[in-house]
């Protein structure tokens, strides 16, 4: 596979429109031409952008990157097609043959015939400098050009595979695909921390909703995934989701991303963790195959000891143990923790994160959670004195919670009674619908993929794993 | 592939946790039962919900489908299997022999031991009936129901083929996906059709931003993939966009999906043209591999006539007309319009549609729009008298603008003039930078996929092909 480019060209060529200047030599990706095998002399184009210019007596080398790869292609030519433009980050086309390389680090390099550069880049005004390696924390100031540098770019390529291993893992399993909405008319939990969406003032109506009821960014695609899993049995979605909450954590963002999935005929809340559990191991497994050096930077410099850390949780099956549990070992923690644990209060992030070093560092379910503590979807234990519900979330090191899931509530009155003490009753028919007329046993849960992509790397602060981040006073671009 | 069910087992059979009870026969979906090619006696486990139930002297015929495929599988049982509350609608656990079918309609069918009613389904209340081929105008009524329908199952499992093919595509061609966000500071095109964000009341703070500066919701991720263009050459995109548009038009909604492409490098608005083509016709011909029976139910009971349409689509190149020939084709055009053609002036549906059979019914792309139609951003031809930018849009039958494109303005000077016009220099700093700092020709276009699924199925309006349709006074769920 040779990539679009070369579709371009193999497009181009058949283009019935008259080329208006002689043919130049195959465009290559820096990917491409770095995986040629045996360079003989093949005359080739290359396009990217500079990112090293060391001069000598008399020659020039250069290292140009795409974007398609991590490593960059070595130019070797010869110091007349100098020229004073020719500088770290400018963009440039260059035509000549793939050579071996006679250097250690890379099989090929490409001995230039002609350099052009297409697009200048001043050094003075530039903010990322050749040969620097700037904290992830200085490189958030410029959102527009940090995908130029090796940490972002590795870590957005690293992005792409994981989405697409994702949707690859459903598919393969047999899940369908649903977009569940954006914007929605469900509070869902009954939480307070919404994104309300209006039509902008420019043509608000002041009297009316545009959509005649109050509409939300979507805190979850849960509920719409239920009425899709009473008719596919199996399904995901992958999309963003919304917080508004004031919080600056390395943990949180406003709007981020997140993987979810709702299983009909389930037998347990196990067939539902182990589902969780294949798809953290199959997806890592496709992405360390896809991009193991862009993997392979991120474990170096930017979070050593990540790779051992990983390896460990890979290797080992994930362990459960039931909230009732995990209180139980957190009362008897030699550590003092500053919200003190007890039966019927939530797992703070410190307790989160004594359970999995308590664990050995191998992420772990925690299961049945008291009833007292979760929405009203979450299906009914009906144990006791202790009352609790079939939900599950898997803690992981470094990282806390990554996915929350539950067996959901799935017999009418035992919904129906769930809803009427919430006083939802009235807005939750449609749910209730899915209890009244061929109800299943089933089960789902969510994962935020920013903090699977911080798990895997490595990478301290949520910010780093997505393009574009937005949290309380920052909407950059 | 015995999909995620067999998966399920498989982890099952290996987990730690003790079996309480005896095991039961291997759960199969329909789909892959009815691939079972030569049954012998197997004994399973299918689940799933009624279709039809048909009662005979001494046996009993049911349809159980579970969302995995458009064709049921029949089951045929002692009629002393039979109980009160087996009726369309209810969902059901059946064990049984897969046996050779003696019907010509399909080669398998379940010969069943033991049929568990799992829930029930009051046909009084369902509003789904059996043997009836509701329109699809009807069904919208019931969105948490009709996905439960052959045609709305159907057009959602197309739905998710064409994701899974469209990621496909672009991965396979070496582009990076990029998420571009959802919440956007940026007022792209000027446009007065956009969605603002703010807390909710509950938590909203009146004197200020959440995010400091107003926030909406994204028209476009095309100036955010721009960025990521300018670092990885071939970058995409597939998300929500919106719009608040006051349209109940069958081709508008307030919420939809757009496929969007950057690409760095490009030669010639044809690179862009060629990209759309290979996505239009590589995806569609990998949706019909994948879901031929889906695609004919469409063809046959929903758009007759669509399959010879969507054929004449694919064996033809798609044509290229300037939108200059363009418009002297409408005013020799026999037909009154209700908007007179005349250079200079936007193609309204009527046009397209006549320009679209004009050209025979194949796809048209329309190139170089008038420069004040269009945004800041689209490059300039330099052209005169009559001032063009070199914009693309695709038009195909039934559905009209398909597709939208342009290459960028890549020039520095060009842009800040344009931006100077209008009144934007400062916002747009960034988007300056992207020019300033290794600028390149560059390129990129947007397809709207639910007209894209319209198209290929023939299904006349947008509502009937996303799950959860968002548009004025409607925000159902």
């Amino acid at each position: 596979m040779l990539g679009a480019r070369c579709l371009l060209r193999a497009l181009r060529s058949c283009s019935s429109a008259p080329c208006p200047r002689p043919k130049p030599p195959a465009r290559l990706s820096v990917r491409d031409a770095l995986r040629v095998q045996s360079p003989s002399g093949e005359r080739v184009t290359v396009q990217g952008w500079v990112r090293s210019v060391r001069s000598q007596k008399e020659v020039l080398f250069l290292h140009v990157n795409d974007g398609s790869s991590l490593e960059s292609l070595q130019i070797v030519a010869d110091s007349n097609l100098e020229s004073r433009e020719l500088d770290f980050g400018c963009s440039v086309e260059i035509q000549g043959q793939l050579v071996k390389s006679p250097y250690k680090r890379q099989n090929v390099e490409l001995k230039a015939e002609k350099i052009e550069v297409v697009g200048t880049c001043d050094p003075k005004d530039f903010p990322l400098k050749y040969k620097d390696r700037p904290p992830l924390e200085y490189l958030r100031q410029f959102p527009h050009l940090r995908c130029r540098t090796n940490a972002l770019g590795s870590i957005l390529r690293v992005r792409s595979e994981a989405t697409a291993a994702i949707h690859s893992f459903f598919k393969d399993n047999g899940f369908v695909h649903i977009h569940t909405p954006i914007i929605t008319s469900n509070d869902c939990e009954g939480a307070g921390e919404l994104f309300q969406v209006e039509p902008s003032s420019k043509i608000k109506v002041p009297e009316e909703n545009f959509f005649d009821v109050p509409a939300f960014l979507t805190v979850s695609g849960q509920l719409h995934l239920e009425v899709m899993s009473g008719a596919f049995t199996q399904v995901f979605t992958f999309g963003p989701t919304f917080r508004a909450e004031n919080s600056q954590s390395r943990r949180h963002l406003s709007e981020f991303y997140m993987v979810e999935a709702e299983i009909s005929f389930v037998e347990s809340l196990q067939d539902i963790m182990q589902v969780m559990e294949g798809l953290f191991k199959s997806v890592t497994a496709m992405v360390l195959a896809s991009c193991p050096e862009d993997v392979a930077l991120c474990h170096k410099f930017i979070a050593p000891g990540q790779k051992d850390r990983l390896e460990h949780m890979l290797k080992n099956n994930f362990l459960t143990i039931s909230y009732t549990e995990a209180m139980e070992i957190l009362k008897q923690a030699s550590q003092n923790f500053t919200f003190t644990p007890e039966w019927g209060v939530d797992l703070y992030t410190e307790h989160e994160k004594y359970l999995v070093e308590h664990c050995g560092n191998i992420p772990v379910f925690v299961i049945n959670y008291p009833l007292s503590l979760k929405p009203f979807y979450m299906r009914d234990n009906e144990d006791g004195p202790q009352h609790t519900v079939a939900a599950v979330d898997l803690l992981v090191p470094g990282v806390g919670e990554l996915f929350g899931g539950s067996l959901r509530e799935e017999r009418y009155h035992f919904l129906e009674q769930r809803l009427a003490r919430s006083g939802l009753t009235e807005a939750y028919q449609w749910y209730l619908d899915l209890r009244r007329f061929g109800s299943v046993p089933h089960g789902g849960f969510g994962m935020g993929f920013e903090r699977y992509l911080q798990c895997i790397l490595g990478i301290d602060n949520i910010k780093d794993v997505i393009p574009f981040p937005r949290f309380t006073h920052s909407c950059i671009l």
